[in-house]
């Protein structure tokens, strides 16, 4: 199987790199619009060749489109004339309603997907051949998707350590923007509401600070893209949010122990739920 | 050095233990107002000696108050007739101003202390005697302190290989408010946010929520009480988070991405000064 990568950061590095770990891929076609991270990319064997991405696109069976979401629709145009005959295309974006409709009117064997994985870290220099061992891969076929290409994309995952769930894209989306994006437009707005305190915090931050605000040390760029395209589930989870807090305020304020062991009990028992 | 451990929870144990390992405690009287888990320290070794707050108030050279911080005035109260001679008293709890102003009152070698360490864990079985090592704690001495329990308190923490800090104790309050109690309590609003989400979303949680809403598996007990008594910071920095979140939901609703760009840049900023 050649493969092809638009895109050569954390997610496409690392899903390369696994699959030749796996020896599951032949030869890898990169590209990425900043030349400097194909060359890197380049230089870390995480690819074979750099090259365009039309010169991908000609070259590989297997195509992962690892870019931010809003750019998956103008790259599925750019390699749509290029294609091999039967060639497979897969993307790894954290909304899937958009870009599966999107693409699927584009690519004859399109198939949704979103690793579950990941880390703060960006760039082909944050590659780990390990990201995706014992993760869920939500992938996200229509009743339009062709089933041999949704089979070569399930079984490109599994070869890497990971499991295959299937969803509906407009499900998936809710999903995510609960256990991922809701979460790190929280921490984000968290970090921001501390930037006018004192430099005695420098160094006194407990695990739990590091930990709880890991993802708001994420870069911007896949971020924008992902509260922009999903922004319908998102907005409602932080209207919820923002009441939830806003009851947790006012029990503070009144002094009501009793309504906030409430609130506290009612948050772990549904942290328990998900996270099991 | 006899040891007198009063809340044999998840701090307390772990500081007995790591106070044995380090050869810095000799016998160790443990109470607990559930005499199960006074029992369980025994068993486990973290105590020599399950006894009553009186007895380990007789018995100990340096007692540590290992107990939510309301109920901290009304231990030192309890052990204050029964203390030796020459005894030093220090507290654990994650608040400070209140804690320091009713416990220099009632004991004459009163040090408040707060290691900035922990888990999501709780009770005997938690007890984790490299809980401190590389950690720091914040000492909160005032100008009635007496210098030489400082300086027992302060070598008791680095007997177990943390690093010990001043502070004044309203600005410990300040600084914890921050670090520590807003991510708790942003943590478990988010979670009881997500209590009416449909039974998809267990299992598909990556790390990220995983590691952001960690802290909200803390039991309540400890919290309830530091939400209330640190409410005057707490509330200002939940107010600044309520704004920034509608900054950012704003940004997102209008659809305008260098604005939600811009919040990021300031969020990771912020993040960055303050773990590094």
């Amino acid at each position: 199987v050649i493969l092809g990568l638009v895109g050569c950061g954390h997610i496409g590095g690392s899903l390369a790199l696994a699959l030749r770990q796996a020896g599951a891929a032949g030869r890898v076609f990169g590209a990425d619009r900043d030349g400097a991270a194909a060359a890197r990319a380049l230089s870390l064997g995480i690819i074979d060749q750099a090259a365009s991405v039309a010169e991908v696109a000609a070259a590989a069976d297997v195509l992962v489109l690892a870019v931010p979401v809003l750019s998956i629709p103008a790259c599925a145009r750019a390699i749509a004339g290029a294609l091999r005959p039967g060639a497979v295309v897969t993307d790894v974006g954290s909304t899937k309603a958009s870009v599966v409709r999107a693409c699927a009117q584009i690519l004859p064997r399109f198939v949704g997907g979103h690793p579950m994985a990941g880390s703060e870290r960006a760039g082909p220099d944050s590659a780990d051949a390990r990201l995706f061992a014992g993760k869920r891969v939500i992938l996200t076929p229509t009743a339009g998707t062709d089933r041999d290409a949704l089979g070569a994309v399930a079984r490109m995952w599994r070869d890497v350590g990971a499991t295959v769930v299937e969803m509906d894209p407009t499900r998936h989306d809710a999903v995510v923007a609960a256990v991922s994006h809701l979460p790190h437009a929280a921490a984000y707005a968290l970090c921001a509401a501390l930037t006018g305190e004192a430099p005695e915090l420098a160094g006194l931050s407990g695990g739990g600070f590091i930990d709880s605000t890991r993802i708001a040390a994420t870069p911007g760029a896949m971020w924008v893209d992902v509260f922009l395209d999903n922004r319908g589930p998102l907005l409602s989870l932080l209207d919820a949010y923002r009441d939830e807090l806003a009851r947790l305020r006012a029990a503070i304020a009144a002094g009501d122990g009793a309504a906030i062991a409430g609130l506290i009990d009612v948050a772990r028992a549904a942290r328990a739920r998900i996270v099991s």
